[in-house]
């Protein structure tokens, strides 16, 4: 049995967005599962010593080109949102709630749509209110979600998930190990697959 | 009649040097050659305000690793060098000089030759002597780039070489335009496939 290809993103990160439009598909070429991690860049990046990847000088003129472009070229709907990037740790602390309570099926369904909310249709994740109404989308109660997400032991859980993601070395968005080998980044995908078919 | 792609790269660059034994193939297949650009990447890092990669906490550790992954996966010769990042600014006034009083093809078969004496052959590029022999392999008498690279005509042409990359907004290595489209990395040629794929 394959392990499963653990795949890190920050909801607010375009390519981590791209990646979760394609990531199952990889997998499945390769017999595996997506275990789906949602992390905060936030605290990550002062530790890398990186600003935001927009706040540098051409770096982020790039970034924000590359974004609509990579979009295009694989067809994948994109509206660069207006607020951008914005806080993801409510989406974040949803997703590890419904995780917890209604299983990973259910916690990717719903990350799905929080990705295609802030990526598609100039929805701010940013705001608790919209997090509920995605949750609802997908079936989970608002009431309980609310409640789901003020939970300290969620906020613990998260927080130590990132904090397991930062001992594992992870940097950035999108991120993922495949048997413990690391892969930073959605131009990485057909990099991936080499790799992948190099072991067969 | 297609316009040339433009490749910047700075010789400490193993992105670079993988692009530099790729890029050819890539523009040919498109009916394009390439148009070689030596730059220094240390005044680049200062604007961008980013530290060299392997400095960088984290990041630094992956790019150690996926030098050598990526070498591997794409069958190019890779010994990673001891001493690591290096001054490439006799390298690079090197090749400016031989471009400008041997031409173009010769100052390009010149920068092979220092990317796999870097990357394949732990030659330490960053010595003048060094560079010397490496012309010498091409022909180049060791007196005249010698004298070539002390001529202020030269530095002058490259410092303006590289203000030029920095105002086109060039921040890594490599860095190519293709009619003034921007692409920036190794792992994006398949992805520059793609984009000129689609223009067809």
């Amino acid at each position: 049995m394959n392990s499963p290809v653990d795949f890190y993103f920050d909801f607010s990160s375009p390519y981590g967005y791209f990646a979760s439009t394609r990531i199952e598909a990889l997998a499945a070429e390769f017999d595996r599962t997506v275990a789906w991690h949602p992390i905060l860049l936030g605290p990550i990046f002062k530790l890398v010593g990186a600003p935001p990847l927009i706040q540098m000088p051409m770096k982020g003129q790039y970034s924000l080109h590359d974004f609509t472009r990579t979009a295009r070229l694989f067809d994948i709907p994109y509206v660069h949102p207006d607020r951008f990037p914005i806080s993801t740790l409510s989406a974040a602390r949803a997703m590890t709630w419904i995780d917890a309570r209604h299983g990973p099926d259910k916690a990717v369904e719903f990350a799905h749509r929080v990705f295609d909310a802030f990526f598609a249709r100039q929805q701010d994740v940013s705001n608790a209110d919209v997090v509920m109404a995605l949750g609802a989308d997908v079936g989970i109660d608002p009431g309980q979600l609310a409640d789901g997400i003020a939970q300290q032991t969620t906020k613990d859980e998260l927080k130590s998930r990132i904090d397991a993601a930062i001992a594992r070395n992870v940097f950035g968005s999108p991120f993922l190990f495949i048997d413990d080998e690391p892969f930073w980044g959605f131009d990485r995908f057909d990099y991936i697959r080499k790799w992948l078919g190099s072991r067969r």
